[in-house]
């Protein structure tokens, strides 16, 4: 209820035992402004980047920048190191009900939090549906293909990232690696958006893509494995580096040798409910636990429910499926998009500021070797005469959240010192916003959904 | 990223300023596990309700009863007084990972804030949903004797409570005050997804009942804040209860009248925006706007957005939108229902437990003067020949959540004795428990929805 806090009691409610309990109406005022001010950005964002002919999720990214930590300090969070005094949220929330300091943070962080949780459960969606738009035959078609994309595009620039920084900048072994490391990953988040907005996500071109990064984003588990162990230790972790391995495997190959199982208990289910949400809500309780345990088991939540997507793909339902799923998508997906903006901070740009300058620097030489090492992978395609080699390439160059992990944790462990660090966050920053407008330029025109005013059914009809 | 914490790093990392940061992909884990409970229980207790002939929504409250505080407490709730130790979830993750007790508590807290916040978003949809259902033109016609109904509702069992408590049971009349304002507000979520699934929304009776509900949450919100004052002080704050009904009054009348200009402004966006999401975003941006200043000036979010759907409901854009706003509902407003049912501790209706003798004595008292202090609203409708009073009037029993606050304020400004307590608490969970059968009784078979299998459109053109 809004108005237990409201009312100035002068006692504490014992049935509201937490903090977090009694704040709740504020934080809920607090997660409404967010969401309305996360909403206006990703349509301004969105409909700006139409115009100008870009992919839409690229305005998104960079209306969260512009209501994030680098600008309007709108909606900012405190892994991005802003505190409660800095967030605009929170000084009107302050304006409305007189908050004491410690009422404040506490407000601040799990407002900030439960934004955070709902930008997961938008990435889990989407990984969901971008499973539910992938074909796993045609998966399978690419599979060889994608892997050795995926372990080119692995190879390449770790290789020649660590080599160059031990080379050129007479970086250390230990944090070379680190950084070199941290240009593995692919976001799978970004292309698969972009590529769905293209049209292309059916395309060849586009499925080996997303292979090549499902994949690389399991390497990328198992190389951070590895990396933080030597950090820490200075030796390799081979029992756990091996659980990854092996895990990561049964748990994708198992989903899909099982798909059939799941799909007929699924179809089942959907017949014998009667209720409302007959449809939708199984196939959430579906991408939601397989969610649960690709989480579970130390992998990512996101793998989970694109392998629910991929098992549900082939079920007759799939078209009811794929309208149901859009406006759950369309309203959970933005709040991924643009806090991943909000969280970018723009500030390690700017080459005013001396801190930057041997970061701007390094980061130049790792954004070359971002690109090209990723670039390179299209050349990889094997027997298939004709591919966008270009454009496959491309597809694999944003490191969006991944790297920033990668910078986190080799900041933690001392490994990282500034420059590089910053190097780092530059690198992901740049990929992550060149990739959209990139893909756009190498894949031409979109398929189908140019000029026409889109209605839903256009939407589903384009996507398919 | 879910790896972060997976890893036993031996350092903290700095860009997770806060312990919630840092925990935060176990408490996704935990979060998507809570949610498949929730589904699940929602689906076997819908489809349950529904074979026995109740309404689903029924189904759901008792399912949330059974994995909650009273039983299995696979969903537990620190508001109900659990602890992270008596949470099956919690084990769970315990197993899973490896974690100290005060990472237990801190992941038990922000997971079940979590889920609770959902759940109130959960019920803001709901309401923007009864919003779009409901007639603003039908609603007028009705407001007078919806006034009338909801005076007569709060009046009627205030005054028996009170003076039944004083004269009976020899309460002092500041408790016997507070109890019986305890015994006002009517449950406007329960009451409308029970009409909205007989199909009875759109009736005179389901549209007087609507329309009494909220105006009797309004009364709610005043009676509360003039009974606490009491409490506190021994005197009544008129300066806050003006500001309030003022505020409320304002609120609604001035959304319904801007109705018109905000409606062109809507049309005019969804015509504009070219990309996905083009209708259901900017409608969720006013659900939660409104929904945002109605938690800002102390009223209550659920006011705001039926004001928005209200407003809404005379678009062109309506069926299109109804159609896309489902999937969001049944998604979200499951884990409202099962959450008020996991949070009910039935414990308290054992009377084997000496403690809560005393209380289940004036519960059967209370429990009467409810019901029949709502019963006899119906009577008080005037000028609708050939109208069901008796559906409405027990459209209005379920006290649902309102009434657990006014039992958690008592408790903590000391008013409230413990068999009070328990029989108010008794009080609520028994009328609003009782409602769903009863209605579906009065109004008989449901309108159209009965025998077929319901795919998304039968059920559209069963709500219209």
């Amino acid at each position: 209820m809004t108005w237990i806090s409201s009312l100035t009691f002068p006692f504490q409610l014992p049935l509201l035992a937490t903090a977090e309990a009694q704040y709740a109406p504020i934080v809920l005022t607090g997660v409404l402004l967010s969401l309305v001010i996360i909403y206006i950005a990703s349509k301004v964002g969105a409909e700006i980047s139409r115009m100008l002919d870009f992919p839409p999720v690229l305005g998104e990214l960079i209306a969260g920048v512009v209501v994030g930590i680098s600008a309007l300090h709108l909606v900012v969070f405190p892994e991005s190191g802003a505190t409660a005094s800095d967030s605009v949220v929170m000084w009107i929330l302050q304006a409305i009900d007189d908050l004491t300091p410690e009422a404040v943070t506490s407000i601040f962080d799990s407002q900030s939090e439960i934004v955070s949780l709902l930008a997961e459960l938008g990435v889990i969606i989407l990984l969901f549906e971008i499973g539910l738009e992938s074909d796993v035959k045609e998966l399978q078609k690419v599979g060889w293909q994608a892997t050795i994309v995926a372990c080119v595009g692995v190879t390449v620039p770790f290789g020649a990232g660590t080599a160059g920084l031990m080379w050129f900048f007479h970086v250390p072994a230990i944090p070379a690696i680190f950084a070199g490391a941290a240009l593995t990953a692919t976001s799978i988040g970004i292309t698969s958006k972009v590529l769905s907005e293209l049209g292309q996500l059916k395309s060849a071109e586009g499925q080996i893509i997303v292979g090549a990064a499902v994949i690389d984003d399991i390497i990328g588990i198992v190389v951070l494995a590895v990396v933080a162990s030597l950090a820490k230790t200075g030796e390799v972790d081979i029992g756990n580096v091996i659980y990854l391995i092996v895990s990561a495997t049964v748990f994708l190959v198992g989903a899909i040798l099982l798909g059939n199982l799941f799909n007929k208990a699924f179809v089942k289910a959907t017949e014998i409910l009667k209720t409302r949400g007959n449809l939708i809500v199984p196939a959430m309780i579906f991408a939601f636990f397989m969610a649960f345990i690709g989480n579970a088991i130390h992998l990512e939540a996101i793998l989970g429910s694109f392998a629910a997507g991929l098992v549900l793909d082939e079920t007759d339902e799939r078209n009811e499926l794929d309208e149901q799923i859009m406006p759950i998508a369309d309203i959970l997906v933005p709040i991924f998009f643009v806090t991943v903006g909000a969280k970018a901070d723009i500030g390690v740009l700017n080459p005013i500021n001396p801190e930057n300058r041997a970061g701007l620097i390094i980061a130049s030489f790792l954004i070359v070797v971002a690109i090209l090492g990723k670039v390179v992978t299209g050349w990889s395609v094997f027997g298939q005469p004709g591919i966008n080699r270009l454009a496959i390439g491309i597809g694999m160059i944003p490191r969006g959240e991944v790297g920033l992990v990668f910078a986190a944790i080799g900041t933690a462990s001392g490994v990282l010192d500034k420059p590089l660090q910053v190097a780092i966050i530059v690198m992901v920053i740049l990929t992550t916003f060149l990739a959209p407008p990139l893909l756009r330029v190498v894949f031409g025109e979109p398929v189908s959904l140019e000029g026409e005013p889109e209605g839903v059914m256009e939407k589903v009809d384009a996507v398919k």
